[in-house]
Parts: structure tokens; C-alpha cells; sequence
């Protein structure tokens, strides 16, 4: 189950012949006719901080403004399509969004601005229109919800992709069941640093992941609860370090969660349910995140660095992005080689100090390097190789005796990834 | 001819087995022997930015202290041994590093302190000091100057390189014929981001170079000009954007050019002959330069990306550096594919601002994208075929109307650099 796994949601996909390979392109996600009600219906949007941005983020930036200022309504439905990004397409592609995605507005008898549009694919060619708008009377007409409905989302969205992404969560707030659900994907272009429409700008595909929740939250509430999660998965993991112009996260909150003493009370900022649901939203975008990072383009492994005792969290941060964009530390990774120079030379790149006497780095369970020098008995240590042939291999590197932490998640660099782009036609 | 162009320069090298491949690995440059004259025989010394170095930085930062507060002498001779960087070695390297130069230096009669010690190769392995010792002898015995000296120097230095690399000029100063020389290898861990010693640190292999001339100029005066030499060459090229520990580039003066008045008076910094002088020695460090980013692993052809119209300078540079090392530009690179929306996409990726209106790319001298949408009729242009399949594809991208240019070189990332990357074992 996914997007319509909570109360409220209903699902549907399409093949508009957008792409030339006549894949489902086409997705929509809604919220079951009603009334809307923004004390309990909100919804929040992240979005590439990438400078160049395909027509859906612009039209996205503004309904998101809009929607936390109360000049707009909360979106209560997208429509997403794959195969063309709606990008480098100027003004066309501006008035291209807006119309698309009120015309599907007009069937769900909502506001136009109430639907947002997001697009993926292939970047500088004007979004057919046309044959999206025949598409789209059959794909609200087949709106559903259940397995089927959320499968079907989940494929139509993919470009790349080898395989389709959803990922959902139950909790307990006070008593009431609530539920979340997600559909995302990959898996070029992959390293959100996703923007925040509330906070300083948050550390970097097109990665595109919807979430729905029948939990009750208003906008600003809902905005300020996934920011967080984003920065604790999506804005974690990097692919190719080379985020899209079209990176969107948007969850949709139908407030439809219902107990035995009712509707589910609306989340306040700062309470225990706030948390729990934070919680819980944040181990769904680290579910997708990692799914999107497995499906990377040529990946066959991932690997997580932990980086430790840095100046700032920042530090450490900057730190662990330089080893998990290293094309020399991912060939070694794709080679099972346990190669710590490369990861303690990347992690000296970042700019920050690095003091060799606390530095240390273990691989899997296994110390190989220690005190700014190599521990030359750890590489006949089998469970050096056992750690290096994992499906997902775990570094922990520490560079001093700061409290700055931070964690990344990579894949590996293989020669498929070059067939996968070099071989690309524009 | 290379490094003992220039009058008053020796060179050799030999085998001390350090390299598992019995190929050369110990090298020598050295003064011509005589008394130091500090107002004519400078040296200039640029290192690696990264926190993690390798022992003979450390000591080389020593070096360079000293020269140029007059503490101590400009280095006279360059010993370097490729097989192993003497890197991640700690105390013990430094021992090392000090204790080969003192053999040195002890043959020629010089200072233990005017013998710069310079390595390249594995990582985190002790230096075989006792095999280099053995060396020691005959390599002194052996210092010459001419093509073949030359042409040894350039092959020890070697590792991963295919082919060694050299560059001369001659330049007039005032009636005297001045030269340079040079040798340098790559050709993986290549992204210099060089130090300075005198201005704010400047921006990124293993890549050494050594250079000599027999202008005469002071340790200041050549580090002064040679620090800007070195951000308009190996700053600007990236292969993996994965500066090493151990990048170095060491400049010595002879001082003994001779014209027909006698020999040639010193170089004064904000002079014409400085301006000149400065100007030579730039195009000795970029062709070096260019050679290290020819030969990069895996490397089947260059690329050049100039952005033009940043906010500034360092703007302009960030999104270089974006382009120049975003794996999906260097794929298409590899393909000839002329993914204008790769491109501009990566230049949106450097925290900086980017106009669409005012953008455009052009590939060689076709325009693929202008005002933010792409020309779709240059994809048909046979000129832009012709472009990409270039040795070195040429990209300029204006992103908006403001003074900053920068240029960055980088290459194409092949199945080869995997290949070579991955197989590689520690």
C-alpha cells in the first residue's frame, strides 16, 4: 500500500504518450471529494534549491506561498507526469503547467491552484499538452483506491527507474490510528539539497516523492514537520551530486484519521503527537530516500558514512559529502577495495580541519585506520571483506574531537553508469 | 628538454624498487653546485589545500616558512620518489622524509634544509628509506643536464601517467634570453586546489610539478609570482575532484641566465620583466597543466567550460567547477552528446544566481540554448556534431549580465576510469 493507504486518498495512472517507450506517464493523486477544511487539510512542499528550475517548481514556489501566507488554498491533489520535465520551456511551459493541471481542477471541482502540477523527464521540449488533456477525463474517472490504485502511481511516475518506490508507516496518536503513505523516484540526477520555505536554506535529483497522511494538520504545521524529515533523508543521500531542476517533496494531510472517539484532533506544533508524527514521516522519507539510492543509475551497493568529532555539524556534513561524491571512493566501493586513503584524502577536501591524531575509520566492524595511520593487520581481517562485500557498506569515520556528526548514503560507481550516460541521447 | 633547460640546472633519476613494477621511481633536480646567492636563486613552493597531507608537505610548508621569512634557505635540489606518498606514515614519515633529503643534501654539500623531499604513489605504507639510501649514491653521481636527464626526470616521477609530461619557454628579459622548464605528472586524485602562502588561500591531485629557471629572482618575488601562475593552471583543471595529500609544485631559480651585457639583473616585482616573466611561466604551468587533464584515468578526450556574466569571478568559478565535475556532464562528454540541459543544470547547482532570460550555452560554435529554452535546430547543425567530437569540446555558458568569467578543464568519464579505479587494490 502507498498514497491511498490513509483515510481519504484516491490514486490513478495513465499512459498519455508522453513517453516514446508507452510506459504509464501520466499519475494523479487526490484527496476524496469534500469540503476543504485547512485546519485539518494541509499540505507542505520542498523543492529543488537548484538555480535553474523546470515551470512545475515555479508554479509549485508560488502555490506554496500562497498556501502559508492563507492567500491560497492547501493543494488537495497532484498531477504528476513522467517522460518530459517541463523545464528550459520558458513561458509556454509556465502557462503548459497551469493549464494542465486546471483542467484537471475542473473535473475535481476544486480550485485551480488547489492542484499541483510536477513533471519529470526529459529537460527542453514543450509539455505536450494536448495529449495530456485527452488523458485526463479517464484519469480522474478511474481515481480508486487500494493496492492497485497505489501501484499503479507508484509506476507511472519512473523514468530510470528499475523498480517502482512506496514506502508507508501506521501510528498511534492519542489514541488514533493514523496512516501514512508515500510513492517516490529516481535515479539520475540524484542529490536533493532540498530548499525550506521556513528556515535558513536546508543542505542537495529529479526526485520526486509524494506522501499522503490521514493525519489532521495545517499547512504551516505540515510545512514545518517535513522540512526536518527532507534534512534527515532526502537532502542525505547523492546518487551523482548533481541535483535536478526539478527535485519535489509534497505531502497531502486529508485530516481523515478517525479513532473511537472520533476524528483525529489536529497536530499542534511542539506536542508529543507533533513528535511522533515528525517521527514517523522522517522514517518514511528515509525509507524512499534509501530505495532511491539502491535503484541509482548503475548502482550494484550503497555505502553509508558516519563522520564524527568535526567542529559543527556543518563540518561533518561537508566532510561526508565529499566521500560519498568521490568517483574514487565509489569505484573502490563498486571494487570491494577497503581503500581509507581515498576516504580520508575526500574527507580532507571539504575545507575543515582534520586533525590525524583523533582520526579514525572503521569499515563495517573492523578498525583500519587510527591515529592518522593505517592498521596494516585489519586488511587480512576477513571480516574486512565480509564488510566490504555487503549490500550496503557502513564507514565510520571520525576526524577529531568536535560534536559535529553527520551521516551520508552513496552507491557505488560502476561502467554501467557510463553506458546508462554516455549512451543517453539528447 | 625540461628541467635542465635553464642554465645552471642537473637532473637524474634511477630505480630504487620502490615501485612493485621495477619501473624508475627516485628522481633528482638539482642546482648546478656553487655558493647560494638568496637576491638571485629563489624558490617558490605551492601545496595541496587538503587537511590530510602527506609528510613531505608537512615539511615542505616548513621549508617554505622559512625561505620566505629569510629563516632559511630557498631548496636547492627536489628529491622525489613515486611508488609510495609517504602519506598517513605520521611520525615516522616525517623522520623519513627529513632523513632521504639529509642524504641528499650531505652528497651536494648543501644544507639538510635546502633539499625539498616530494612523494607520490600508495598511501599510508613507511617509506623504504633503506632502499632510497642505497639509491642516493649513484643518483647524485649521475646528475647531468641535457634531453636524456630530462626525459628520465619526467618518466620517475610517473605513476598512473601514460605518458610523462614536460614544457619549456624562453623568454627575453631586457636583452637576456631567460628559460623555464618543467615536468609534472597525474593522473588520478587530480583536482588541484593549491595553497598560497601569501594572499588569501587561493581554490584544488596527486600532481607534482617542478619547474626551474635561470631568471634570477628572490624566494618572495618568485612566490608571488608564481601563486597566481598556479590559479591560472592546475586550479583549473579537475579529473576526479579529488584534490590528494600530496599535491605539490616547486619552482627553483638558478639565477644564471647570461646576455651579452652580463648576467641577467634580478626580477623586482611590478615591473614589466616580473609582468613577462609571470606571463611565461603561466603558459609553462597550464600547458603542464592540460597534459595532466589529457592523460586522466580513463580520460578518451577534454572538455573546456567557460562561464561568462556571474555575479563574479568565484561565482563564475563555482559553477565551473560544477559543470567541469558533474559525472553526468562528463558522461555526455564521453557519449558526444551535447546535453545542453545537463549542463546548465549543473551550473544551476553552485549556489549562485542564474537568469534564464540572460542564459545561453553555446557548444563549440553552435548555440544549443538561449533565454532559457534550448535552440532545437542546432541539434541538427552539423557543426555541433563536429563539436563534441573535438579533443577538446569547447562549452561557453552565460548565465546572466554580471563581470564574473572563469574556465575550468576537466575530461570525459569512461568505463575505463571505473575499471582502473575499481580493480585497483589497497
Amino acid at each position: 500500500m502507498a498514497v491511498t493507504f490513509p483515510e481519504g486518498f484516491l490514486a490513478s495512472a495513465s499512459t498519455a504518450g508522453i513517453k516514446p517507450s508507452g510506459k504509464p506517464d501520466l499519475c494523479l493523486i487526490a484527496l476524496s471529494p469534500g469540503p476543504p477544511d485547512p485546519t485539518r487539510q494541509g499540505a507542505a512542499i520542498v523543492l529543488t534549491r537548484n538555480a535553474v528550475v523546470g515551470a512545475p517548481v515555479l508554479v509549485a514556489r508560488h502555490m506554496r506561498a500562497a498556501m502559508l501566507s492563507g492567500r491560497g488554498p492547501a493543494p488537495r491533489a497532484v498531477l504528476v507526469n513522467s517522460g518530459n520535465s517541463n523545464a528550459a520551456t520558458g513561458d509556454r511551459g509556465l502557462r503548459d503547467a497551469q493549464e494542465t493541471a486546471a483542467l484537471v481542477a475542473r473535473r475535481l471541482g476544486v480550485p485551480p491552484e488547489a492542484v499541483l502540477p510536477s513533471s519529470t523527464g526529459v529537460i527542453g521540449r514543450p509539455l505536450p499538452v494536448g495529449k495530456i488533456a485527452e488523458a485526463i477525463p479517464a484519469l480522474v474517472g478511474a481515481l480508486a483506491s487500494g493496492p492497485e490504485a497505489d501501484a499503479a502511481a507508484a509506476r507511472a511516475i519512473m523514468t530510470t527507474d528499475l523498480v517502482p518506490k512506496s514506502a508507508q508507516a501506521t501510528l498511534d496518536l492519542s489514541g488514533h490510528r493514523v496512516r501514512i503513505g508515500a510513492i517516490a523516484k529516481g535515479s539520475g540526477m540524484i542529490a536533493p539539497r532540498l530548499d525550506s520555505a521556513l528556515g535558513p536554506p536546508a543542505p542537495h535529483a529529479t526526485m520526486l516523492a509524494f506522501i499522503t497522511t490521514d493525519a489532521a494538520v495545517d499547512a504551516p504545521t505540515l510545512q514545518a514537520l517535513t522540512e526536518p524529515a527532507c534534512d534527515a533523508s532526502f537532502n542525505r543521500v547523492s546518487v551523482d551530486n548533481h541535483p535536478s531542476c526539478s527535485d519535489t517533496v509534497a505531502v497531502l494531510a486529508s485530516g481523515m484519521a478517525r479513532g473511537p472517539g472520533g476524528p483525529v484532533p489536529p497536530i499542534r506544533p511542539g506536542t508529543p503527537e507533533a513528535e511522533a508524527f515528525a517521527a514517523a514521516l522522517a522514517r518514511v522519507c528515509l525509507d524512499l530516500a534509501e530505495q532511491v539510492v539502491r535503484d541509482g543509475e548503475g548502482a550494484t551497493r550503497t555505502f553509508r558514512v558516519t563522520v564524527r568529532g568535526a567542529a559543527s555539524d556543518a563540518a561533518a556534513q561537508a566532510m561526508a559529502r565529499q566521500v560519498v561524491d568521490s568517483p574514487l571512493v565509489k569505484c573502490a566501493i563498486h571494487g570491494r577495495d577497503p581503500n581509507w586513503g581515498r576516504i580520508v584524502t575526500a574527507a580532507g577536501n571539504a575545507g575543515h580541519p582534520f586533525d590525524p591524531a583523533d582520526a579514525s575509520l572503521t569499515i563495517g566492524p573492523v578498525e583500519v585506520y587510527r591515529a592518522g595511520v593505517p592498521i596494516p593487520a585489519a586488511l587480512a581481517n576477513p571480516a574486512l571483506a565480509q564488510a566490504m562485500a555487503a549490500p550496503r557498506v557502513e564507514l565510520g569515520l571520525t576526524v577529531g574531537r568536535g560534536p559535529g556528526v553527520w551521516w551520508m548514503l552513496g552507491c557505488d560507481l560502476s561502467a554501467d553508469y557510463v553506458r546508462i550516460n554516455a549512451d543517453y541521447t539528447t
